[in-house]
């Protein structure tokens, strides 16, 4: 990083010339000698061709990360603000990737079926997206928590999943936004018993213990008077992340040949990442956004 | 990570109950319905054992970077420091690194052959190490850069190689460090003769092409009075960090029954990071320091 | 093999027992201290769901073979009837493959997407149809090559690939019956060359140097009379290997109460290995046989 | 294998020239157009370097099959011998074994670790060994199962594990052997409960129920006046076959020139495979033969 020139010096370092290293404690070497070490490398992680890749994100220790940084129950929108502004961080970074999907302190990365984007080998997607998101998460703290201070810096995994077909990237997808419906049914009638309701923690684990999707709802609006289908869509669907073409009109001044100055508008087509609390289970989000999925007779 | 509970909501959320879920715009539907899509992830990258595992991390378009950021050349000791830094966060954070090596935009830490950290997983390790590498990047750059501010988040990416061999991990350090060598004298000689011989860039790589190092030695020497003997150990020989036994000392006051309060000086052991810039080609290094290889015996 | 008990063996032998081995030159031995070299064996070669299995076979040293073995040129029907039968073997004894292709010292095999044989592991897959092929191939011989003997045990390599598609699955087809019809024509118009005009090997090859199909077919059918599309389908498009029901009639003799035995008819539909020399490349053998591909909506 | 040339018309076949095939049923088409399939096939199985690979073959059904062609009990000298017999073609056709052990209806095979043969490739590797040995299976048969016909062609998988000290490797070997003893100590109890003692298979099973090695020791000679030590050292430790120089001496007659003929004696060194059955947990049998194990040094 540091000494690096305009020259290839990566290119220059790979010359297998015998050059004699002065070294203080060590005698006459070569770098030629060492580089045998490089067949340790297995070149052997490209992803199957014509299979969607998927880079989920999960964060480590976010149980405890949470506590420290006394985030809201059951939603922190700071937190979910956070994680999805670094999310699309990635997109616009790294290319190929045509849909993202968080909830909680999770993420998950589509990159197309077609792309060839670091040859498809998995170790160079799985960190790169895990890299260009972390930092992110960090650099981008402070538009989110403003006064709260980051107080160490936090860590995520990555992993790579491929799906051969639409059908199955659709379910993989339709089982993290389940996940999303049932973790924010439980923890907001978990926390509602324990804010409104009075209970301790023990005791709203165990009245819940055992409960279904129905008697949650029941709970929440026999005694709270919370109807769960008025909550916030993003925490009970999570956040979807895709590439949209956004008209943007800006104003310009024209010098013309005779008339002076003129105020024309000019309104360009542009890509860009926006923001969805869908459902993404049924059809109508897919059927809205028929770019997003290419086709299986591929 | 927002919703997250003292109970374990993962293991919730991993029951096979066939649960309702009313959605606003898709039918009833149920997790475990999807849940298949978990048999496409591939556990296959358990890294073999009795194998030192090399996860080493490369800065993404860190030329562009080091210019953006007005990098001193050939040589940022903040750069070369903040890099060091995040470097020791992530040993103290990952269990059973036991040597990590640094050069340029590069790093490579080294988890001992016996280590059972997440399994051996190659994608778990690879992604954890580049992940807590790049949120410390942030983390740390004004304790370094100071007034100088980050303008974008940074992206490292990451790779996992295995050595099965004391003799081969101990080339592959020889490798990087011979690199750092070669790489350095380069660019100390390129840069000498920019900075203070006036020539063009084009000029100095053209003065340079074909040359040997005693070659450029002599540059340096007979033109510009620089014996590159007495450069800074840690440009020629980059950054390695190792676990050291340190005494800690510190005073404490104690009551006594009769005699009041007096103070005693309390001297602990403790384990930490140390950074050195050592040759690590020849066998002094490894000789004053037994403990970090384990044996080919085993 | 030679101790197998209808006891699990393999069962009693896995047990942690701290058994004393009294061997006669090593001293107390126990088998479970040694049983932690199984954690070398990684399980990693699961083949990704809802793909295609590909396993393709490919004779060791065949040109040699062929010439030892005097197979007639450029086709020798022994040979290649030896090669489809130890297919139809491959395709009795293991489940799942519904079609198969072979042509010169090659053959294809196809294993549902869907399989779970062997629980889609590469190793298992590769090997077992390696083995049963290969000792097939000895087993068979004399049925084939009657009194020419084997004066050797030949080798077959194997490798797996998968294709996530249908269209990528009949591509892979194809490409293996284009190959089939360009080095049939070539080696047709070679050999014909050679054993009817007169040539030599070296001239032979230096007259088809730069031809195209189209003055191969005309060397044929202008010099010696043969049109190239009367040639065998076998020769020109391969073996193709599929399941079909057919209608078995047998004749049995039922004893009657009242009338003593009596000679009856009876049809059952079986499934049965069936060979075909056609054109896999277009719609038409994929429209006859709807069954062997599993939709990609899946 | 059918058609192949002195040329390589494997090579010609790789042409990337776009063909016009005029087939029969589909129209013109190009092998080009379907080549793409070619890059599905991962290059993802090389074996890590400084390893030893060891290639492990078990008989598919062989209870059943053991059955079927008569096998004495406890062992059959006739499947062991042939078992080895197909080994030996094994090493002999494939390069870089250093040494084999098998047991019941198992061979390992030992690729030194330095090898190279298939640049390392597992597939290659592993499907050209069972290859090899279920060829060979069939082919040597009748040589030592004379009239004993074999009813069909058999079946045996294949994998490859890697061992990366000479600690690991000889803990293998010795896994196996201490696997042999144990089994052949049961199997031989077993059976002379049965063939001596007249008790049913099922009253064997549940004499010899949770017992230890001593009890059956015991059992044998206390009432079958048999002494475990002095059965055959083939059944209790299995076959391990090395290579080893030998002398080979042929006599020559010479003509001089003014003697006429005289007979002389000409001996050479040869390497041949070599067959034993010692005990290959202790340390004796490697420094008898200390070219087999490659330093952990390098």
């Amino acid at each position: 990083m540091l000494r690096l020139l305009s020259v290839n010096f990566r290119g220059l370092a790979d010359h297998k010339t015998l050059l004699s290293l002065n070294f203080s404690t060590s005698s006459v070497m070569a770098k030629s000698k060492f580089e045998y070490v490089r067949n340790f490398e297995l070149d052997d992680d490209t992803c199957l061709r014509n299979c969607y890749i998927v880079v989920r994100l999960d964060g480590r220790n976010f149980h405890k990360f949470s506590e420290q940084h006394n985030f809201m129950k059951p939603n922190d929108n700071r937190a979910l603000g956070l994680m999805s502004r670094s999310a699309r961080s990635v997109m616009e970074e790294l290319e190929d990737i045509t849909i993202a999907y968080g909830q909680s302190d999770e993420f998950s990365f589509v990159f197309k079926r077609s792309t060839t984007w670091f040859k498809r080998r998995a170790s160079k997607l799985m960190t790169h997206v895990t890299s260009q998101f972390s930092s992110s998460f960090v650099y981008y703290w402070k538009e989110y928590f403003e006064k709260q201070p980051l107080l160490y810096p936090p860590s995520f995994d990555g992993r790579v999943v491929l799906y051969p077909s639409n059908r199955n990237l659709r379910d993989y997808l339709s089982w993290r936004q389940a996940d999303c419906h049932i973790n924010n049914l439980y923890n907001t009638t978990f926390w509602t018993l324990v804010q409104k309701g009075g209970l301790t923690k023990t005791q709203a684990e165990e009245r819940l213990s055992g409960t279904q999707a129905a008697d949650k709802n029941e709970i929440l609006f026999s005694e709270f008077s919370i109807n769960y289908n008025n909550e916030s869509p993003m925490h009970k669907k999570g956040t979807t992340l895709i590439w949209e073409k956004v008209n943007e009109t800006t104003t310009k001044w024209i010098k013309k040949p005779d008339e002076g100055e003129t105020e024309i508008n000019v309104t360009r087509i542009r890509k860009k990442v926006t923001s969805h609390s869908s459902d993404i289970i049924g059809d109508q989000f897919w059927e809205e956004h028929p770019d997003i999925l290419e086709s299986d007779q591929c």
